[in-house]
């Protein structure tokens, strides 16, 4: 009977709309919603307040948008069809778009912090704030609006960003439901920052524990549980569903991390959009670098302490350090650790209680997230 | 029929709870309760996260949260009681304690924005962080973490005040129907210190118009309106009344800042808790300062230009620029301004339709706020 049962059920009773739950997820088209969204957002609130300040300030907000992956809208979107939402409904196509604006304040924020000259190959909205400063002859007051401004344009992401979450028109019992696990997303983010900021130029013994427990603050939970989660529990998920957003996104999450500071020593600057000097002048404490120190001899840390978060580093003593951690096979053993982790995340989605075409997105986005070039 | 009704329900036939509305409202006790709110919340969030690095950030915010005026709070409970609530409700005293916590993030940002080295007779948060800095002999980098760490500080205020504000009880239409309160005041504030920070240094003739553009965007709204307006809406108020809040809050915004700019620069630091050259030496475009320069003399104007946003300068030259401002008569035309805008609303408050609890408070906190001494 059992087995009569499940050969009635599928595929040969077809409920309307039951065949797309095979058929991929359109990432794509999601990408593209969740862009429409942001940039009508952005419209209303520039016309809102035409007679202020911020109509251009917006603008520059648009700009900093342009060419993001999109990447926690992708997961939340994920989730909430993995709970049994469809893809295409407008409140968690906005909630996705409201992630991605308490992303870019976030990022406005770090790259202050971090003073990074550039992001996805346009310079830091610091930056393009200072060049706008009208202080001719003045750098340092020039930079000193760029940094005030930024503080502040961070700030009205992060506002609008909560903005636009009340209005998705997620109904206000969910939205209710959801909250500790927006509240939990907020409050990891920056403790991980603080952590990352606390001990930026620390290169010794413990630096491998304290990379971890930054790579789980900021990024594991930051950009791919919680998003999932979220999406999750606004369509209702139970708290089975919620924990297997765990066990595919935890690996995931470090995969991401793991390959984001490969490609930060590593990668191609006209791919990844960042000056291919930056972490490492910054001195970025990343797993690469720590394992990297861990085996390093004496020489080699010694090349290590004299180039690594130094500001000054020029493109030979970038290449001497891409040396060091070669030698060592730390990229080697991270490029392992990546696939370790990628395999661990298919397998739990092979487990998870969701559609096939929750799992199949996941899948998809779980390629992306660790294996691109940018 | 209509004088035989009137007789009969007031004195003789008392509701229970009917006395209540003609007491003062009890300014003291809700400010207690506030920060008994804001005490039991932040050791909740140390708690939470008692692994991570926070609770050391959470002690920081807390010494900052000393010693406030309370003054969002005060008013939000008004325009609750205005509107029919309770002053000792919970919902409102944990949303006026979010106000609260807002405000921080703001002060927090702000203070780092105007390089300012103490509040509240503290040192800012931003030198706090930086004297923990480990970096001994290498003040350019305890500096540098010590606004990044404050751009976190304020952000988890942000973030914080958010959840809080979610986590009050408020029923959740009635919060919905304030949202559009809330995130206006959250963008009114961030456009009118933007503004301040863009033209910090422009003392010319529009100058008066802009410190009225700033005042209005980020005091007059910001410290007074919404959170009335908020109070009023959380508990259902027409927009009658919160039409009524504009009339009263208005004037008495503008009196609060212009008592603020008084303060900045005649009041006596043991008082304020502020040193008495940082607005002069910040250059603070102020309406005081924008009357100032428009009736001075070349010679005075010399002065001005001189020593108003040098960051050099002293208690002699400080007395200079105090004197070119009394001799202008800059000093009284505020203090007249002040007074008359004192009036204004106190008439408001005598046409608004409130309770006589509710006009009580407000009378109360008008002059707290423009009479006050800190």
């Amino acid at each position: 009977m059992a087995s009569g049962h499940t050969v009635r059920e599928s595929p040969v009773v077809v409920q309307p709309g039951e065949l797309s739950l095979d058929a991929p997820l359109p990432l794509r088209r999601i990408r593209h919603d969740v862009d429409a969204i942001l940039n009508e957002f952005l419209d209303t609130q520039a016309a809102k307040a035409s007679d202020s300040c911020l109509p251009p300030l917006v603008e520059i907000i648009r700009d900093f948008l342009t060419g993001g992956k999109r990447l926690r809208p992708l997961f939340c979107v994920c989730g909430w069809v993995a709970a049994g939402g469809d893809s295409d409904a407008s409140e968690v196509l906005k909630v996705g778009a409201a992630l991605e604006l308490f992303h870019s304040f976030a990022l406005i924020h770090d790259d202050l912090m971090d003073a990074s000259d550039s992001r996805r190959g346009q310079p830091t909205v610091h930056r393009v704030l200072a060049a706008r400063a009208d202080k001719p002859g003045e750098p340092a007051a020039a930079e000193h609006f760029g940094a005030s401004a930024a503080i502040l344009l961070g700030d009205i992401c992060m506002v609008w960003s909560d903005e636009l979450l009340n209005a998705s028109g997620v109904e206000p019992q969910l939205l209710h439901t959801a909250r500790p696990l927006i509240d939990a997303m907020r409050t990891e983010v920056m403790a991980g920052q603080y952590l990352d900021v606390e001990h930026a130029d620390d290169a010794t013994s413990d630096a491998l524990e304290r990379a971890w427990r930054v790579i789980r603050h900021k990024t594991a939970a930051y950009t791919v549980i919680r998003p999932i989660q979220i999406g999750a529990a606004l369509t209702g998920a139970d708290e089975t569903l919620l924990q297997s957003c765990v066990a595919y996104g935890q690996p995931i999450g470090e995969a991401f991390q793991l390959r984001d500071d490969l490609l930060g020593v590593f990668g191609h600057p006209s791919v990844t959009g960042k000056p291919a000097l930056d972490d490492l002048r910054a001195g970025k404490r990343t797993v690469l670098m720590a394992l990297t120190w861990q085996r390093a001899s004496p020489a080699q840390r010694a090349t290590i302490g004299r180039l690594h978060g130094n500001a000054t580093l020029d493109d030979d003593g970038a290449e001497q350090l891409r040396d060091v951690i070669r030698e060592t096979g730390a990229d080697c053993t991270v490029e392992d650790m990546i696939a370790a982790r990628l395999n661990k995340a298919l397998a739990a989605l092979r487990e998870a209680p969701m559609s096939v075409q929750a799992r199949r997105g996941l899948a998809e986005l779980a390629e992306t997230a660790t294996q691109r070039r940018y």
